[in-house]
């Protein structure tokens, strides 16, 4: 039995939620090799005729059917879609007539609806965009006089990963995350640094595996004391102390993916996702 | 009949995908208000029956079920959750069965397995957080000698939303993207902006109505010249006619959420997502 396998993620909006459906249910065969393809903006017929060209080939080539998980809303789209020789995991199909039913009412059916920046949209874009900016501005304690505004300020050593967990939480969650990078001179002192004391409820620390933070920082300075082991070694230990001494509440990164990150740490901090963007 | 309806999103992951799903299937149903609770990390028995409790009470508060779309892959948790008196929307359950049949294997069912930062996604891990580093470091046309390693460079006028495409193509899909402002001085030159003319073929523009900007400006600037509607449908038009001159792509980010607006673009401009995020 041949353990690769292609899957399509085929959708005719941005494709997102496809693909993200179509990995969850995928990562749950680790025996098989999945090459992904994800095809957006699948919407009109001719772009679903060479889709389907597409799928066959790949049958004929591989010698088994490909898979095909999608998210297609228009119904001349998706039964011209569905006459590919794939295996076709139709989300919509399934799930769609249980909540007619449930709800008594038909679906709509159109294509994007939920992608359309709607008038009353506009308010989530900008408070979304203001998020963004507002992580940009106050990155890497570049100011500290807006952390008032936070809804969180992100603490730890350098290159922990708190720039991309703010603006991940900013632009998917619409939450205002500043963040303070914690430096060797801060660590020689037992208290907090000042810019931070009155905002001890807002902080939440990042720590990380020592070893990792090595790498990460060798590949930014390579051989500097600043990337040595035994550098990120003290530097972790003295800050997770500074946390446990300022009963500051922390996870450890390292494991962890940016979304894994910033949903837990919004979930622990038992802050509400501001919003859920339209994708 | 009601017209408002309470739906849960629930995982023992971080609840990314149950959303994205959850999210497109409500839309479809307009005429229904829905008011949507995420529950991620639901991931010990006592945390599912603390949700059952909490659905149930929806139950009797509302006198209807609530819709729950739920991505749990533990099975211990998975039983109790279908225990409730929602509607289930049990995406793994319907979902995995037909896959099992059709790969001839079992599927692993293991937690949050497709989260797991392992080895193999260090690499997509940092290759993640450099290209936000580099959205970060090229933004605003702030450096521009980085323009060679860009896989494509955003142009626009002031706040048409270059920024936080960029860092989302960067986040989402590994993409380097840089961005440059075109001034006003910019316009006055029927040539390019010297910095930007070695890399024609990786600029693509972004345009937006002249209402619509000047809105978002007058938020930045209120009553300025800068965010008049007369500076900003001149400074649109010449944008867009320097964008027709010199035969650079566009696309009009006024009726768009930022992830459209950045899956378009890359589908239109033919370059492949670097990875797809693990959520």
């Amino acid at each position: 039995m041949p353990n690769k396998r292609t899957a399509f993620f085929i959708s005719d909006g941005t494709g997102i939620t496809a693909e993200a459906l179509g990995r969850s249910l995928l990562a749950q065969f680790e025996a098989i090799q999945f090459e992904m393809i994800t095809k957006p903006y699948v919407n009109t017929e001719e772009k679903a005729l060479q889709l389907v060209a597409l799928i066959n080939q790949t049958c004929v080539d591989e010698q088994q059917r490909p898979l095909l998980i999608d998210t297609i809303v228009d119904q001349k789209i998706r039964r011209i879609i569905n006459t590919s020789q794939a295996l076709n995991i139709d989300v919509f199909s399934t799930f769609l007539a249980p909540l007619e039913e449930e709800l008594q009412t038909h679906s709509t059916y159109s294509v994007g609806k939920n992608h359309a920046l709607t008038k009353e949209k506009e308010d989530t874009y900008k408070a979304r965009i203001d998020s963004v900016h507002f992580a940009l501005d106050n990155d890497d304690g570049a100011r500290t006089h807006h952390y008032d505004k936070a809804d969180l300020i992100l603490v730890g050593v350098s290159r922990c990963g708190k720039t991309p967990t703010c603006i991940y939480m900013a632009l998917q969650f619409g939450i205002k995350a500043a963040n303070y990078p914690i430096t060797e001179d801060d660590l020689l002192d037992s208290e907090l640094p000042k810019a931070l004391r009155p905002y001890r409820h807002k902080l939440f620390g990042l720590t990380i595996e020592p070893e990792r933070l090595a790498s990460i920082r060798h590949e930014r300075r390579p051989n500097s004391h600043y990337a040595s082991l035994k550098v990120c070694q003290r530097e972790v230990q003295e800050v997770e102390s500074l946390y446990q001494r300022h009963n500051i509440d922390y996870i450890d990164s390292t494991h962890y993916s940016i979304e894994e990150i910033s949903t837990r740490i919004l979930a622990q901090a038992g802050i509400e996702r501001r919003f859920r963007p339209s994708i």
